[in-house]
Order: C-alpha cells, then sequence, then structure tokens
C-alpha cells in the first residue's frame, strides 16, 4: 500500500472513540469492553477500513476488532467512521508481532485480508501466515481456532496452505476463484481492486 | 476422455508384455515383479501413457506402475510401447475401486492425473480423491503415504486440498499455476493441451 503522508493523523486517531487506548488493559477479558458476550473477531491489517467496518455492520451480533499498525492508513478508517454509530467496531493500533500482549483467548475467528506477501526468502517470518505468527495466534484464540484469508497474491497463498498444514490446521472451506463461487463476501479496497482486473481472489478458512 | 471403440483392443493389451496378467498374484510383493527392491510409484488413470512412460525413461531407478480401467485407452499404452524396452515399467487393465485387491504395501508414491472430476454431489465417493478412495490408499502404502495430484479443475482442485487435510495429509508442496513455476514437470496429454489453451494447472503433492 502506498502511504500519503497524513499530516496530524495521530492526533486524528488519538481522538477517534472507535480506537481502543491501552488496548493491553482487556488482555483476557475483551468481552468487558463490549459489555457483552458476543464473540469476537479480529482482522489483522485493516488498511482502509472497508471490510471490518462492513462487516460489523452486517453482523451486529458479532464484535469486531480491527488492527492496523500505520498512522497514515489508520486515519482512513477513523474518517470514515465520524459520522457512524457502529458499537460492535473497535480499532487497535499496533504491530501485530505484538499480539500476545494484548490478546490472551479473547477471539473466536481471525481475518488475514490481502496481508503483504513478504516475498523474499529472508522476509518469511513477517508474513502472517510464517509459523512465528500462526505460533502466536494459538493463544489469541479463546479455544477452536479459526483463520480466514483472502489473497490476490498466488504464491503468498501456496505458502500458507502448505504452512497452515504443516501447523495441522485443516482446510474446511476454499476457493481459488471467489469472485465465481457463490461465497457471502464482503470485499476490502484491494480486493475489488484486482477482482475487477480480472485476478482471481483466493480465500480459505481453516480449523484447528 | 472421449472413447474410440477400439476393436480387438482386449487382445491387444492381452499380447502386451507390459500388461501385468492377474496382478493379484503380486500383491504385497511387487518388488518380485521387477526384480529389484528400488521404489514403486503407481499412477491411478494412465490415459495415454504419456506422463508414466516418460516418468519410467526418466527415472530408471523408479518402477512405475500404471491402472487404466477402459481396453480402448489401455491400448493407446500398449501400441505406444511395442517398440519401447522399458523394465521399469508396467500397466494393469483394472478399476481402482479394487485397489487393495492388488496392492498391500507396496507403493512409494501415488499420481492422481486430471482424474475425472465427477462434479456432482452424488458422485463424490467416484472421485478418486474422495475419503472412501484415500482410505483405500492407505494400506496401499508401504509406510510414508505420499499423493501427487494434478489436474486443471478447479472445482475438483478445491475438493482434494480439503479431503487431503482431512485425512491427515500435510501439504508439501503446492503450485496454483504449475506452467509458471519451476518444477521438474512431466506432462500428460491433457496437460499440454490444456495448458497451451492458457488454463493454470494445479498441483499438490501431499505426505502422511
Amino acid at each position: 500500500m502506498r502511504l500519503r503522508n497524513v499530516k496530524g493523523a495521530a492526533l486524528i486517531i488519538e481522538k477517534s472513540s472507535y480506537v481502543i487506548k491501552n488496548p493491553e488493559q482487556y488482555k483476557g477479558n475483551f468481552a468487558k469492553l463490549f459489555n457483552n458476550s458476543n464473540p469476537i473477531h479480529l482482522e489483522i491489517g485493516s488498511g482502509k477500513g472497508d471490510f471490518i467496518i462492513n462487516m460489523a455492520k452486517k453482523y451486529p451480533d458479532i464484535n469486531f476488532i480491527g488492527l492496523e499498525m500505520f498512522d497514515s492508513i489508520m486515519v482512513r478508517i477513523t474518517e470514515k467512521l465520524v459520522n457512524e454509530d457502529i458499537p460492535n467496531l473497535k480499532l487497535i493500533k499496533m504491530d501485530a508481532t505484538y499480539i500476545n500482549d494484548v490478546f490472551d483467548h479473547d477471539i473466536d475467528t481471525l481475518y488475514l485480508n490481502f496481508s503483504d506477501p513478504w516475498p523474499k526468502k529472508r522476509h518469511e517470518h513477517r508474513r502472517l501466515t510464517s509459523l512465528r505468527f500462526l505460533k502466536r495466534y494459538d493463544s489469541v484464540f479463546k479455544t477452536k481456532k479459526i483463520i480466514i484469508q483472502k489473497t490476490d497474491n498466488r504464491k503468498l497463498f501456496e505458502y500458507s496452505l502448505k504452512s497452515f498444514t504443516d501447523y495441522n490446521y485443516k482446510i474446511e472451506e476454499l476457493s481459488l476463484n471467489l469472485h465465481l463461487d457463490d461465497y457471502d463476501n464482503v470485499e476490502t479496497e484491494y480486493e475489488r481492486k484486482f477482482s475487477s482486473l480480472g485476478y482471481p481472489i483466493y480465500m480459505v478458512k481453516v480449523v484447528k
């Protein structure tokens, strides 16, 4: 994602009621934040936020948390939310590397949408489906582990499928051309763009 | 595959020294047939035989067995072999449904190339990657189980990946566009045709 420098982004984010400050305080107890016991779904890398916002609107009985590490991107989401009232949506500005500082058996489902493919072998450990990250996710999940990945990047998807099965996840749903199939799919900004260019979108739901 | 009726096919097949008669006699002891202890690789559905013949020529230290159930197709393979001397290649004319009558801990690697997708749900059990077939393969393998599948059929491939992981196979290699990748690939007749039309060829190697 090409970043435009947004002046005062940090301040705008700071002011948004959607952004959780000091999220560590809810570790192991995110139900308290939402004030209900509904399932909690987490997206790592929410980008411009279309997916997490539309999911939250579509499924009011599920709580959604969007993680985004860049101020300049996070500010796009908060701008979209200025005139919205979505009680089941929260955002956290953080690097997913430190996910275990914030979540402890809190999450039901994890979304990885159009993550950075980090194509170089020496950057493999940065991929969100690397063994290193899959291990981190273990204690993030309540009990059953559900990861749903979408990407247009063939190499990342091939890598992820191997990685998931190496780590004993099983494939529950799979599409090698999501937009030709009959899935109840909420699109991201990137997905719209790449799909409209005729590229296949890959999707997998794995469980453990 | 569209079948042309070949007159006298059964007789031609009967005469070929490549075709194993009464293969049940070698059950659990196929090393005896080849008169060596090299690994044995099996292809179910050898079609016109290009894959199994070229593999056998390319890898003389591996024994290859091709299964084909239709006389009218098997005869094409035997015709190609009339002037060939390939000691590490044998053929069996049989329906893979009865694979456990013929093999018992004999096989190292199984190839499923461009198998019939049997798209109707009620025909699922006929797919060579259905749970029913995966169970049959268990005792066909010596110890380690290796299956390599290639197909141009997206739905069959999606189904197979789910089925493999359901049955605890792990993905060791995967390509969602084989002909763009750097694999040491021996083509089938169908593969050449479909790939030349621009369709992606899917490949997966799973192990258990």
